[in-house]
């Protein structure tokens, strides 16, 4: 677009490799931001820098935090014998957000993928290995997300974890609550029919 | 939510601003930039703080740009005698997007809205009323949305505009291409067969 000043372009660039946001939605932020007062644009510009700036991985879990450990590791209500191993720290939150488990976390940072070179040591494998060695951890509910990588993933770590003396639990794959089943794709159909339980 | 750390949420409250941004996609943005090596991650904060400094209004047209005048009025190629009103610089580019138009623009900076406070005062009226009385003017087509405010504006202009000796004309309404007839409202459907046109 050749009437779109310089900064301004440079501006829908840096917006648009934000994921979900569309070279359409990446203008038309930039026109608000362009349109916002000074101090209410830059203080979206500072709170990036700052919150870049001073949040680390929790060295226990890797979880984001402030501080040396997260607040989850560092909560001594939590139930220490339960881990549950996730993809990423946005899944800790929608765990946390629902409100029902009590026991501690494991973000691995990704999920197992050969086809964009993400093997078992780009993920913190390792590092869980070395918490069930403590001998404190009784469970390990595997929480990756039900895609190929995610499933691939729950195997992988089933199959290290299998030689400790650890329970090894997956997350149920079946039809959400609220949904239709004539909405519903055949495999998760045949996984909820394989994983039916009593009434 | 007790165990996001506070410069994260301060970064999710920031994004959170921005229009068509709702709490859950905040999140994921956040999530997003603080996985983002350092460097990705800041060149979008100095994005923001590098157009916010020194993009301003055209004093012309009122359309966003870095120079003394924007690229638009400065194109000597461009149709001197027509001026189309839009409401804001993003209405502006998806008119060039469009490319069909060739004259020159002004932008009002927003609709009247006596509601949120919005007059006629503070919009750029008074600079439009000015350029028409320069006399090279012929046409002014205003293009505002067809929505209660934007048509309000318009009516306003054309009155304003009526001592004037220039052509006022307003864009149609009617049914988009592409569209369907059953899909489209009643206030649509009603000023599409008004401005019906022989074939």
């Amino acid at each position: 677009m050749k009437y779109l000043s310089q900064k301004h372009e440079k501006l829908v660039e840096a917006l648009r490799k934000l994921p979900s946001i569309g070279r359409k939605t990446a203008l038309r932020l930039a026109f608000y931001l362009l349109k916002q007062p000074q101090e209410e644009a830059l203080e979206l510009a500072e709170a990036i820098k700052d919150a870049k700036e001073s949040i680390q991985y929790c060295p226990v879990c890797g979880n984001i935090t402030e501080n040396d450990i997260c607040k989850v590791c560092a909560d001594t209500s939590r139930d220490r014998t339960t881990i549950c191993v996730v993809e990423e720290p946005m899944d800790l939150y929608s765990l946390e957000k629902a409100n029902f488990y009590t026991g501690l976390y494991h973000i691995l940072g990704g999920a197992l993928s050969p086809l964009d070179g993400i093997g078992p040591e780009d993920l913190r494998i390792a590092e869980l290995v070395s918490r069930i060695k403590e001998g404190t951890v009784k469970e390990i509910i595997i929480a990756t997300n039900p895609d190929t990588e995610g499933e691939a993933t729950a195997l992988y770590i089933s199959k290290i974890m299998n030689p400790l003396s650890v329970k090894i639990t997956r997350i149920a794959t079946g039809i959400p609550m609220g949904s239709n089943i004539d909405y519903t794709d055949g495999i998760t159909l045949s996984k909820a029919f394989k994983s039916r339980g009593e009434i």
